[in-house]
């Protein structure tokens, strides 16, 4: 039946002029851009380095995109110029992120109409061409991908390739591919192999202007005019702008080295990076699984702020204010969270989710979260400097830790407080830590949970409302001090913890005694109050976090 | 060449997986049916009723989707399940909006996993079938689309898409696709044209419902859970989980009617639908062609503000905050702005723009005019009532205009003040009209410009503040009354015009004079500040703009 019908139900084709709407699905440059780091990212290619730059051929202004992974063979090339043909799975635990296969389409015809793509892998090398000039020029009614493999230049379907590409390209003999192909096996890699890619007739603006600001930063690619939008609105996040900033966040675990015209890229561990961090846990109704949620102060500008939301490793939404951030006061000014949000779906041009009934969730979840944050650190504040003027978040200079990337191994190393950032900002290697216990490109990572992965910590400014809460039963109001500073307990040591104060139901008819008798009442499960955010999760999580608990500062 | 290329040079291919790639590019279920009813409403197609209703075949729950347009023939059908064959043109000025032609894809395949479309035109009956599921399990390599038409019932292609038809959508019999044919005939089109499209295996959550909730309003399709969203966070407008109210606006200025679920949609004239309206300009540097924006305030909820952004005629942003509504503050707290940005470029899914630097620029200008707008109207109000604590945001309650749309002829027409609005809702024609100028559907439609279409308003509170600065030449101040209260002109008149104040221009060093010594110099051009927004615009629109004003209120 399938084969008959092959024959015989037309096929759905695909116009050339479909490589410009395709790519409409990116809504930035740096979108698109993000979209080729993935592809050399992925397990399948798995590149230790990926080099971007921006170059002349035959005064031609191009930008390249080289990376030292697997490469491609005749197949895979076809399938990338394909569309819809990934089979990305995971590699030791390593996701993949391009798993729609359409980021080298999507991305590089946002770039330019124009792109080439030399490979090396193990089975030899290998030439494609993506060229929306060349389909216009030969009049094509579909897409048409010339595809060269060097071993096999005899047979008669590459030798039209190769006319084509020698015609339509920016290279007019063999000799100047074959040079292109040569360029990828001084990248140093293990296996000489790699993929570089080339696009040129970059994306002009109505003024005939490249889109990029190449010349502000020799050492960036810049978004133009934000200079005026940095002055006018500092809201807008440096990511925005600058490639540079932009791919050092591109990961939340950055794992593969950049270098960007020439330098290296000065990679973000962006959860280490916050001052005051806490972190807090999220229990999806649909899920049955404890996400955390990392919530600190922007050390280096109080106006960026909002949640930084990953999937699989890779940046999604950047800077999204959410809950009391979108509301016209300053509450949640300068507070930064962070959520790997594997659970939803990230939208084709990985810029956002597919807004479901779950991202929904999720974003109410984290306005309310990060709203506790934010009242517990005004709290905390209050109650250390009750007469200072200064708001909490004008005092948020220093990241709480400071963690380093070895150039040799790519592990992230905790470094002690008081090493001056500048020593560690070209290359640091292993052997170079204070802490001999890290001190070796052998040893594992450090685990980077901050402190005890499976706690949340302690929202005492509601614990303070409720006990100001005059009791219906009229328990007298016993002073501050009575109250454990620290309960501690984790899941395993659950039947011996006390089911103490629900610090997270907020609001609660139903709690109005005073804190303290809740917590005599101990081994009587408090019951999950209804209009809580998370009403739907599983006791268990629930009695879990309000046993244990962090001291705060 | 071509054709031997065509030949030679391997063909990009479409995998079965990439339908539902490719409709991720859609945020919402609601930009999904959004695409729906472009293709419709274009005018290729053309119809003037769209019906949106869910039904049961078999069992099966489905989405149905039908116009009385003009009907898909074979070949039409075939470039509609392919991809990037949009031909669409202009006809009468009436521009295509589904240009990119990937509509009905990513539409339907974001909805469900299946669709099959019955299409009447003057040429036949055709029937074309788009399903992931046949796909599956006929363990296709390639999307195949199956295509049947009525007339050509014998022709061997025809026979094998008719057979796969059968066998894999919900209709078994000839009979049963015919009658889904006839339901296109009673929709009552002059020439019988039409088509339907009927989606099923829709999308589920992942407790298994669908996405939509169908039960809370029997006449209106909704994203469900948004009840909860809605008590806690009232700045989530109804067009966000509203079928109803989302295809309300969808159009700047509606054409088509659309029946949901049985029930007309009762279109809204957005523009008029504020309260306190003023008309803006923007001259975009790179189009050297000013562009109105309206501003005004949400009369309905002062919660639901920002710039409500148009793409030839159809939504693309909504409730997008800018400048001072991003800020923390209750800035721009109810204020609408509405934009036709016929000069940006929007992204496949039609829910946002190419982040270009246009885009940047004119997001920029939006900001910085919508601060003018709230200024001049606090400032307005403090003069009028200085001793209130009312915010004036709190004041507008009733739109400035009442505009009714006719249900023969579809033009909008104003109609006065006192008239009872739930006379006008269910159905209004032209010969109900009061004034006897528009009572007839003959009569073409009153131009919708807000007074003076070349004018923009007055921004006395620019010229108070500048009052109120110092006049290095010791220009004695005067009282406000001696400012000339309207002063007219347009661009024709523009010799005769004094280029008086430059009210656009704020903080600028070379204007410390007072205002009224800029009155009396005219006949002398005011230079163009270097950093106003508009630096780059033509002299001749600055100086239309301060030539022309609107008193305000
Ligand atoms: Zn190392
Ligand atoms: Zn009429």
């Amino acid at each position: 039946m399938s084969a008959q019908a092959a024959r015989e139900v037309p096929l759905s084709t695909l116009s050339p002029k479909y490589l410009h709407t395709n790519s409409t699905s990116h809504t930035s440059a740096f979108s698109a851009i993000a979209a080729l780091i993935d592809n050399a990212y992925d397990p399948d290619v798995s590149a230790k380095q990926f080099w971007i730059d921006k170059t002349l051929i035959k005064d031609n202004l191009c930008l390249t995109f080289m990376d030292n992974g697997n490469g491609l063979d005749h197949e895979t090339m076809q399938r990338m110029l394909s569309f819809g043909y990934s089979d990305k799975t995971a590699v030791e635990g390593h996701k993949p992120i391009g798993r729609y296969g359409n980021g080298f389409k999507s991305g590089s015809m946002r770039l330019g109409k124009d792109a080439i793509v030399f490979s090396r892998s193990k089975s030899g090398m290998c030439i494609g061409m993506l060229s929306q000039t060349y389909l216009e020029k030969i009049r094509a009614k579909q897409i048409q991908i010339p595809i060269v493999c060097i071993k096999e230049r005899n047979s008669t379907e590459h030798r039209a390739s190769l006319q084509d590409i020698l015609r339509y390209s920016l290279f007019q003999t063999q000799g100047e591919l074959l040079a292109e192909l040569d360029a990828i096996t001084s990248s140093f890699s293990e296996q000489q192999t790699g993929t570089r890619i080339i696009i040129w007739n970059l994306r002009r603006t109505t003024t005939d202007e490249t889109e990029f600001d190449f010349e502000t930063d020799s050492y960036d690619i810049r978004i133009p005019n934000s200079e005026i939008a940095e002055k006018t609105a500092s809201y807008i996040p440096e990511t925005a702008y600058s490639l540079r900033a932009y791919c050092s966040i591109l990961y939340l675990k950055p794992r593969m080295q950049m270098v960007l015209r020439g330098e290296k890229v000065k990679m973000v561990l962006i959860a280490k990076s916050l001052a005051s961090t806490k972190k807090d846990y999220y229990t999806p109704s649909f899920l049955r699984k404890r996400v955390p949620i990392t919530f600190g102060f922007n050390t280096k500008s109080k106006d960026q702020y909002g949640v930084m939301m990953y999937h699989t490793n890779r940046l999604i939404k950047a800077y999204e204010r959410v809950g009391c951030q979108l509301r016209a006061n300053k509450m949640g000014v300068g507070v930064i969270g962070i959520i790997e949000c594997d659970f939803l779906e990230p939208m084709h041009n990985k810029q956002s989710f597919v807004k479901s009934d779950e991202y929904r969730q999720t974003i109410n979840i984290l306005g309310k979260k990060l709203e506790d944050y934010w009242k517990e650190t005004q709290y905390r504040w209050k109650q250390k400097h009750p007469n200072s003027s200064v708001p909490v978040e004008d005092t948020m200079e220093k990241p709480d830790q400071k963690w380093v990337q070895c150039d040799n191994c790519v592990k992230w190393r905790k470094i002690p407080d008081g090493i001056d950032d500048s020593e560690v900002i070209d290359k640091w290697y292993c052997y170079m830590n204070p802490d001999n216990q890290f001190r070796s490109c052998d040893v594992e990572e450090e685990p980077e949970g901050y402190d005890d992965e499976t706690s949340g910590y302690t929202k005492t400014y509601k614990q303070q409302r409720k006990r100001a809460t005059p009791s219906p039963l009229g328990t007298p109001k016993r002073p501050r001090e009575d109250v454990p500073s620290r309960i501690s307990g984790t899941l395993g040591e659950r039947s011996t913890c006390t089911p103490s104060v629900p610090a997270d139901v907020e609001d609660s008819d139903s709690q109005t005694s005073d804190i303290i008798s809740t917590l005599e009442a101990y081994n009587t499960p408090t019951p999950a109050n209804p209009d809580d955010d998370e009403g739907n999760a599983d006791q268990e999580a629930m009695e879990e976090k309000y046993c244990t608990m962090n001291t705060f500062d």
